[in-house]
């Protein structure tokens, strides 16, 4: 039903997992796209825009979890009509559905494919994208497998739907060799006038052969028969009508004859265009046999650049096929477009680009700069960073949140770590007022502001939340704290503390080392439950998050986020482990909360309101568990990390990619949680690939697992494999070496690395000379580490 | 295929008009439903909500023209089942389609009802509404019309539809009785979120009976078979299962054994909900065969309040039929409900609220003096009208209109008329700013801020618009100016001159008159275009809506008002009514402009953008329609205004019902134009049923056709029927009293007149005596009035 080839990943049902998909992206739009044919696409311009529009007036919304497909949601299909029987079916599923005699989808890492078999007749299809155009280049293959001529007609149809309430039409162009559909933008005010009209606000379908006939109004399309079996359809030929102010199509009709074997192949550009001058320029650059197999080199070139720094070897081939193959380019994906959005939240811009570290680092670092130009005078960050002269924070991010400058040490050290550049910390930064403060002065304001948001016991206020939307209402008349954001806020200062003993800065140093234990105590004075932190105290003084409550009774951050800033000792480690495997803990990761809220908790709010067994109410919310798995590499539990790590990828059985409906091309932001509660839809995967979750499997991948990380002066070594591993191979990039390193668990009491041959007297290397090849041999002990002896 | 019976409209086909429909509505809600059993319904809480959605995450937006219809789009269904057999069909038409053996769909004023038989089934449907409460009341009949006993299965089904991206789950709740679908709004911010939980969130369907079965998951309902033949009726029960952050649905089954000719009835209740409270209360009320005809009972009785001052019998039945059972209605709708808006827009309000003037006048006397209320310092009238306090201006009423002070003299002139309640004038009213300055003191004031906002020649700016929205972009800059508003302002200015003179305030009435005059003169000055009036003069010193045009030449408005204020005199237009007939007039109404414009007109924007043929491109936009026709008979062009009004009207032939794609159950606020462009599309209905034009048509078969208008002192008689008409009879219910008046084409040269068999030496009765009936006899002239005599 499923199966790893190459690079790429096979599904052989269309039914099975109905929601599986794959998606592709470049420097000016994304798509994604089902199995079955149904597809999301979206381009900047500069804000988000859509050229297959769903069959009514769609909100405007950041992109949505679990997707709800009907049977006109946008999609990319080909109708196939035997013409002597008048037998129907369409490519790749939808919209007839029924029974193929082979059906293959396969996701690479540049385009998407189908066969698709049925009557005798293959179709072929595969979408690529272009590296700077906003177009999809659909390849379209029609095979006769059968041992007599046949006559078929092919219909490729574009979705495109309802385009505006004020103006929409199409019609067949003979002199662009396209469907060309037309909306305005609705628009009102003056302003949005000036703004909208440099809109691409064409839809068109442009075809490298001139089709036989054409239909571009949906309703004459469909007629009384429907999408799963067109009134079109059942005549000899399309009408080759136009629509005036009806929901456009792009239907185009192609009669062939096939002799035994023989094939025909047809190239198709579907996107948007601002006028007919664009439309003819993307044809002559795109609609030719050339035109197409330049784009793919291009695109593939493109698609090399975000390679990574990793290739593993291991004893679990899917692990390695997902982190070779798939991972860096999700990393890639968020830290190259920023999820598509021009005003990215705070947390998520600096937690993207913390990837963009390993992928590009002098993208990551312009981008570090350029959120601290947007910094407020007294330190705070904003909760949305703008990308360009004109972007606006949306209603989301107009919403005001506490954790925003926690993300500037906790992203910095990566950078700091991969590069070794201190060089940053001392550029000179502008802010809109004019004030002129190096990254180092920035940051250190933004610490002073964790600081003094504080209430008297010395815990973090949470305000309107304090990451994501959880909850809003734990804080907002000004005294709710957060746990969470009381250790989060002590390990950022924990990190900055040795930025500031790095540039010798003693004053700092010492200010911050102060600060982040204070605050640990703070939360071990008030917030230590027993056997877990606390999630934090409401404005009306109530706790939350503690065993007295039957839901949300544990939550996960506040226990990973004291491992990482100290405030949780060995014993009280020793105590919240066992908690958290016991109820938190599921076969698909590791839950945000649990139990789930059954209903809204007035005091706390958002969190309450999720869909239990998603999002934030008791979901296995990946962004959460990654930040457990890194806090458990940190303590050296490296088994307890690599089970909740190996389950953020679907498999290895077939039940487990059934429940979870996804092909393991991308880590989602979410599994269903609820498990106890929900069994039945448990572990679901959201679809979404926006989440800040992968930039961390990667580090924890490169810093935890592979032990790989880099420090001020070199690479350091310690890699920490589950205990049932003999070994395993990576090919580690740093600083323009290349790094081979086998690990294999050894016999001795110590790890020892040797390399070229020569062993090391510390488990690390320093003095790297760029463009060289280490090779290195690393031995671990005999026994893994145990939890404390690494704590 | 369309017959009218009784008091209803039937249409025998779902195929030949498929988005024809009906619409009903209460105090609290509106429910527009096509004949194939698509729904669009909307409630307020206070803001327009929905309980049934669309598929997707749908834009909040005021209703749409030409909806689209799509398979999922929301509905409500009914499958049936043969047990014996497994065949299936829906009634009534979608989801599965096919052939029929009978299909009736027939709209009456209080329900609207279906007919459907097949395999010898007979489905009735009826759906109804309480006064008060957001509920649909269905009933569904289920006849056995075959000679052997049937064991069949029917599955209503209500789509609910993707209700929030942040929780949606449904289950069947024994304890209820019903199918509870609950979502949250998603909300964000503070404010929100206090406003949000207010809002009733759950969808139900109760069932008077327990069902046998039910699904209340849309995915596990139609499967692979998709909505047109759902997996799940393939079993002999459905499963029963719950809807867990998937998209819910609600579908009963029933299992039933019909003998021979039995029948069996099943009632349901679809709506939304607070709880469980409000969802227990609503099935104690109504949830039986009394619950159900006491809310018909009190429904009738709701409606019979809008039964309006007129009931007519022409030659012409089909226009009897809809005005004696349809329009006052629409007209009543309207002014009950502000079409379901919370700010609607000024001059719709004011317009409203004069249809309500003779459905009920207090209303429209409290609507005057609120909208008085929300008037500016300097005598402007704001864009909306916020109804209640929290309410907001939206959008759309963010952008500034120059019109609206035009739509006081003119609205409460029909009051006046009507009423006779001069006292209106002198109530006083208090501003926001704590002013209180009498009404006539306020129109006085608005009347002046007319008189100041024009440039020096004498004509109005138009700004960023001067009446809904057809143009942005002719005076933004603040120079453009507008025709029409120009002769619109000096018609108000004539009318207030008049009520100043009624009231002997002889310095406002020199001061409006000399106003009104001054206007006049600079629309001849300026934009006397040889033939006809232009439209405007842009910022930059354009003409526009000139012979020298090709696109945009003629447009209705500056005419029609031109006839009103007087500035147009005999020997105008004697020139400007050919050009009106040859350039604007079509089959389907007369076009607001023509042609068309094919293409975006930078300097003055929106109408241009407007599909070609519809609403302001071009269209037989009924609103500006019915000013003409208004105008005509004020100059007493009673053949030319008969003629477009009754083009309002589909019909007579099958032609012209298909063409449009309605019912003569409403007046849609367009219909398409570009007939000489697009002939294919031209004609069909906007089937929007909000619309201004509704009380003016109601005011011109009063005050024209019937002429029948009351002044200060009582009822004045001119009727002004086609030349072609024989006579007609009218009871005209006019101050408490009733008049059955009978007319007659008669052989003298002028109008003659008794009353109760008295000669009356005036057209006109005085001194009524509510509570009496009056027998008028209206002989008139053997040759209708040509244009001139009553110019």
């Amino acid at each position: 039903m499923l199966y790893p080839q190459d690079q790429r990943y096979v599904l052989t049902s269309p039914t099975a997992m109905p929601q599986a998909g794959g998606f592709l992206w470049n420097r000016r739009m994304m798509i994604q796209t089902t199995c079955r044919g149904y597809a999301t696409a979206q381009f900047m311009q500069p804000e988000p825009g859509k050229y297959s529009h769903a069959p009514n007036l769609e909100a405007k919304s950041f992109m949505q979890p679990e997707q709800n497909y009907y049977a006109h949601h946008p999609g990319r299909f080909v109708y196939v009509k035997d013409e002597d029987t008048g037998e129907l079916f369409s490519a790749p599923y939808e919209p007839v559905r029924g029974g193929l005699d082979r059906f293959e989808f396969s996701v690479g890492r540049v385009d998407l494919h189908w066969t698709i078999e049925k009557l005798g007749i293959r179709i072929d299809l595969t979408l690529a994208l272009p590296v700077d155009d906003v177009a999809e280049l659909w390849t379209v293959n029609v095979t006769n497998l059968s041992d007599r001529p046949r006559r078929i007609s092919i219909y490729p149809y574009f979705t495109v739907g309802y385009m505006s309430w004020m103006n929409q039409s199409a019609e067949y162009r003979h002199d662009l060799g396209a469907i060309v559909a037309f909306g305005i933008t609705p628009y009102q005010k003056l302003d949005d006038y000036f703004k909208n009209r440099l809109l691409k606000d064409r839809t068109v379908l442009l075809c490298e052969h001139a089709p036989d006939a054409w239909e571009t109004a949906q309703g004459a399309f469909e007629g009384e028969g429907g999408l799963h079996a067109p009134s079109a359809l059942s005549s000899e030929s399309l009408l080759c009508g136009d629509a005036r102010y009806e929901t456009p199509a792009a239907v185009v009709q192609y009669r062939l004859a096939l002799a035994p074997g023989n094939a025909i192949k047809r190239r198709f550009l579907f996107g948007p265009a601002f006028d007919d001058a664009e439309i003819a320029s993307l044809r002559q650059r795109y609609l030719s046999e050339e035109g197409f197999a330049a784009a793919a080199r291009d695109y593939a070139a493109y698609i090399a650049e975000g390679d990574g720094v990793l290739q593993i070897a291991t004893p679990d081939r899917e692990l390695d096929n997902f982190v070779n193959t798939w991972l860096a380019r999700q990393v890639y994906y968020h830290g190259d477009v920023n999820r598509l959005s021009t005003d990215p939240q705070t947390r998520n811009y600096l937690q993207d680009n913390m990837g963009m570290v390993f992928v590009k680092p002098a993208v990551a670092r312009a981008a570090f700069l350029h959120a601290l130009s947007q910094q407020e005078a007294n330190g705070a960050m904003p909760d949305g960073i703008l990308l360009f002269e004109g972007a606006e924070l949306k209603y989301i991010n107009q919403i005001p949140h506490t954790d925003h400058c926690v993300w500037l040490p906790v992203c910095l050290q990566a950078y700091l770590d991969e590069t070794g550049d201190a060089a940053i910390l001392d550029v000179p930064v502008t802010t809109h007022d004019g004030a002129v403060k190096s990254a180092f002065d920035r940051i250190c304001l933004a610490m002073d502001w964790l600081l003094q948001r504080r209430d008297a016991r010395g815990l973090s206020y949470i305000e309107q939340g304090d990451w994501c939307d959880p909850m809003n209402m734990v804080g907002y008349k000004g005294r709710g704290v957060s746990v969470w954001l009381t250790v989060a806020a002590a390990y950022a200062l924990k990190l900055w503390t040795d930025v500031c003993a790095a540039r010798g800065d003693a004053a700092m140093q010492a200010r911050y080392q102060d600060g982040a234990a204070a605050m640990n105590a703070a939360a071990n004075t008030h917030l230590w439950d027993g056997d877990w932190f606390a999630r934090g105290i409401t404005d009306d003084d109530v706790k939350f998050g503690v065993a007295a409550d039957t839901e949300g009774r544990i939550y996960l951050n506040p226990q990973s986020w004291s491992f990482l800033s100290g405030a949780a000792d060995d014993a009280q480690r020793a105590r919240m482990l066992p908690e958290i495997d016991a109820q938190l803990t599921t076969p698909y990761g590791v839950q945000m909360f649990a139990p789930p809220y059954s209903a809204m908790r007035e005091d706390i709010g958002r969190v309450t309101q999720k869909h239990p067994g998603s999002a934030e109410n008791g979901a296995v919310y990946n962004h959460a568990a990654v930040f457990y798995i890194f806090s458990l590499y940190t303590i050296g539990e490296a088994d307890r990390a690599f089970d909740a790590l190996r389950k953020m990828i679907p498999g290895p059985d077939l039940a487990d990619y059934l429940q979870r409906g996804q092909l393991p091309v991308f880590i989602p932001n979410y599994y269903r949680g609820a498990f106890k509660e929900y069994p039945r839809t448990a572990g679901r995967s959201s679809q979404l690939f926006n989440t800040g979750t992968v930039a961390w499997v990667y580090r924890c991948l490169i810093e935890g697992l592979c032990g790989l990380k880099g420090d001020a002066n070199g690479l350091t070594i310690a890699p920490q494999l589950p205990s049932d591993w003999s070994g395993m191979t990576v090919t580690r990039r740093f600083r323009g070496a290349t790094f081979e390193v086998a690990i294999t668990r050894g016999t001795g009491d110590r790890v020892t690395v040797t390399c070229d041959g020569i062993a090391l007297a510390a488990a690390r290397i320093d003095n790297i000379e760029a463009g060289r090849t280490y090779h290195v041999r690393v031995g671990l002990a005999a026994t893994p580490p145990t939890r404390s002896s690494a704590g």
